[in-house]
């Protein structure tokens, strides 16, 4: 069971022409690798699994496998509407290697995602896992929040090694924390709430920030282990407006954009994902330069 | 360009241990062939086609168009997240056969679902597409409701020829009615606006209800053109109930409950989506009956 | 108990420098005097009665009263947060005249509102009122919507005669509806959906626009009466947009500014409420014209 | 200017026979006083001030005042839904005493409160109080979130000197921080995120909490002070589930359910609002017992 820790990013997945570009991937993983992060996110929500066919997903997978060392973990996102689905793609996936899935809550059909039909979903996923399973709470892409009775029932199931919540609610955050259960590895799923998750109890994050601030980040959760509270929460309060602007406010765009601006390989998203307007773009530019990103 | 017109089944797709039943699904379609349907929805979201592989999509379309009469109008359900995979999905049924696609808005990232995205989205799948497009607006599950400025855009395509409005907001449909867009034609989606809808200006509906209680609302469509308005009202009345059970309450597990009491088959949807619990299933037994259709 | 039927204007309460202006009060009920409306709706939300002391508050009900002729109905205004106030507001309103109490649902403490407390609450100020209690339903201001088996039981009180429901929600009206509670009088609280409302079975509305374009509200309810339905639809399409305007998007300070587009007294509404901007103006000014109230 | 720092309790209003206990209102304030909290809200939202005539209100006041010692800060609840209302009411309330004002959101036209609507409100209330004004930022109640460019601007009002955030929302709160506005005290107004608050730079917290477990408030906030930060921790997560009993789901009705549990009155809240029923009782009961305060 991999031991979750530090700072994760769910890399993006690069485009050109509308067309997976693998060698793009490969340089900008080449780039991630200079830094101390502990693993990746492969095929997460930022790297726009929804958007890429079965087979460009799984070429993903392997390329970025081949580019990232033995000592880095892989997470690998799945997670489909029906549990068949997210078996039949763990089954291929699995194949390729990785060390753990990141596990979406299905949500089309969100009035019948009942606490009894998640609860089995994750139980059936888990048990069909040739990977322990991470648990993914993102309610502003699925319209679903896991319910705190749901999670202490999955929280003991031996291949469900943990959650990664983005609500960025953290009355429910520490709600979940209060539950104590034993091996249950909580990370933050948003950059908005690292340093107070780390305070209350995360073990770290899974960070769309850090796909282009990678070294804030890995910061922040350096001055915290360290007790350097200060120093971790003003740098906290700084990323706070970049973080909102390439995420919340222009998505995958905007972090494509800014990772255009310093270096790496952004390009556009796939359609009908957009860049940032240009007041979007000025803002983001801004605030890579107040973080001497740019 | 298909005339829309009166009511359209999207019709279930049925499973057997999980797999998609191609008997039973010709089963149930020879039966509902004994109606005066206009046509059906095949892989709407009552087709469960968020649930399926590709391979079998396209599969349940070959069988389904098989035993629909020529006569009948086949609507295709459609929308993948990305315009990519919309536009590769479509160029495959094409070769199968139908008459017209409905396509779902992209909705994983819906914050960036912003007016141009969606504009160019049904633009640039209008424009590739090798039959007319129906718009599909169905905020319950996406979480987006299109903009009136962007419909009134979109409603001017030569190859979009209309829309399947399922919000239930009539507020927003006479908003739509109201900007006369030529040859826009508006389908109601769901049974509980039928009979307002069609006084409204409604040229039909595609109805889960159909599914179960066809004559219904066929029955409603007839009174309406006969102007016996009286009537029509009264039957509409009658069946807010059990389309209340079949939809919003137990979706797809309790319309195919229903099926399974009449005479077709309904089985099990594909996990996670479940049956309705006991209590669930007397209530619908008891409106099948008041309906006679037990 | 009064037979609620046809167009109620909730009518607006005149400032002058903040103050309400009795006179200018007065000259308006005297213009809507001249249409045929059932009768009036004194201190509802568009009455800023939220904006006013108790004091002010009554006053405006003893001038309005005063202009009112003896065949209009009067309908109050009533609602605080607790029942308390409730009644004790409804004690003194009663010495001044009036025909039924209009009721919002306490609303502050949302999460509060369960299905008992609200059934209690209405019970027991039905109990104590000295008129006829009508439930006011309006889930845009109170962040509430009543649910149905509480209205079931409500419905049968002697004292409760009947609905104003603001949702603008057909499905939910309808539901209602459906449950043929005897004497129970449905008004639908929005000119969106006065036609289909009519068709269904609502009694008439209280109806904001009816404000500034009495006799278009009237129209609909005469034609939809009349059996001219064509006409009376085309009407409420063509009504739909100066409504939106002058109620969701610039609120009662949008009314006003049309009131005084009309010849009436709009003035200011009480602060924090403003008038709309520019722009807001411009298209308030463009549909007065299409509707020939310019 | 105060300065804001530490603990204070919303303190409940004592109702017996559904008239205000000014008795048992002393009686509680007397025992609170034994508690090192900084000072008190009087007719916040807990104090159930949307349920009282402003006589009630005033007489309430009036009686607090009496029984609390001069060193504790005393700020005084007020915001109507008119600029008008709301000065009228701060006026007579200055006469009697109290260190600021918590002014609250206009809400009943949550759609028309606008940006500038929101600025100029909280503008002219605060150029006409004779108290230092507190912003009341509380969404569950009002259904608004206060912009934070509206924030940025009155933060630099002389007479504002900070805000009470009720909304629990880290990213908010961090965000707010962010703006580094001098001077502007930043208080948390749930339990559920006293600890992260802290840490993010909160000067203290006005909790509904707090009328029931001081001691446990007032220990997260010593040892946040004093730097033992796993024992806040712990305690934060301690304390997570009998808050929410006392807030969010029971609100008011529970918190003085737990208040009779532990030596003060509590008694019946007004109603409409409610005492939990015997499954939140025991609920309740449990958890005071976990924290050693039954």
């Amino acid at each position: 069971m991999p031991i979750l820790k530090g700072i994760y990013p769910p890399i993006v997945t690069p485009f050109e022409d509308q067309e997976v570009s693998y060698s793009q991937l490969s340089n900008n993983i080449k780039k991630w690798n200079e830094f101390d992060l502990t693993g990746y996110v492969i095929l997460g929500s930022n790297g726009e699994n929804a958007m890429l066919s079965e087979t460009e997903s799984l070429n993903v997978l392997e390329t970025a496998i081949k580019y990232i060392p033995d000592d880095k973990q892989i997470i690998i996102g799945a997670g489909q509407e029906s549990s068949k689905l997210t078996i039949s793609y763990m089954k291929q996936a699995r194949h390729i290697g990785g060390d753990a899935f990141l596990v979406v809550s299905p949500h089309y059909y969100k009035d019948q995602m009942t606490a009894s039909a998640l609860l089995n979903y994750y139980t059936e996923v888990a048990e069909n896992a040739d990977l322990p399973v991470i648990i993914y709470n993102v309610p502003k892409f699925t319209g679903i929040n896991l319910a705190l009775d749901v999670l202490q029932k999955l929280g003991t199931h031996p291949n469900i090694i943990g959650m990664k919540d983005s609500s960025g609610n953290m009355t429910y955050f520490q709600s979940l924390l209060a539950l104590q259960l034993p091996g249950f590895q909580l990370l933050t799923g948003t950059a908005n709430t690292l340093f107070p998750s780390l305070m209350v109890g995360a073990v770290g994050g899974i960070l769309a920030l850090a796909n282009i601030a990678a070294q804030h980040c890995l910061d922040i959760f350096r001055l915290y282990q360290q007790g350097n509270l200060k120093e971790a929460r003003d740098l906290q309060l700084k990323i706070m407006r970049l973080n909102q602007l390439t995420t919340t406010e222009y998505g995958i765009g905007g972090l494509k954009f800014a990772l255009d601006q310093i270096g790496y390989f952004g390009g556009e998203p796939r359609r009908p994902l957009e860049l940032p307007n240009e007041k979007g773009k000025a803002q983001i530019r801004t605030e890579l330069k107040k973080l001497s990103l740019h």
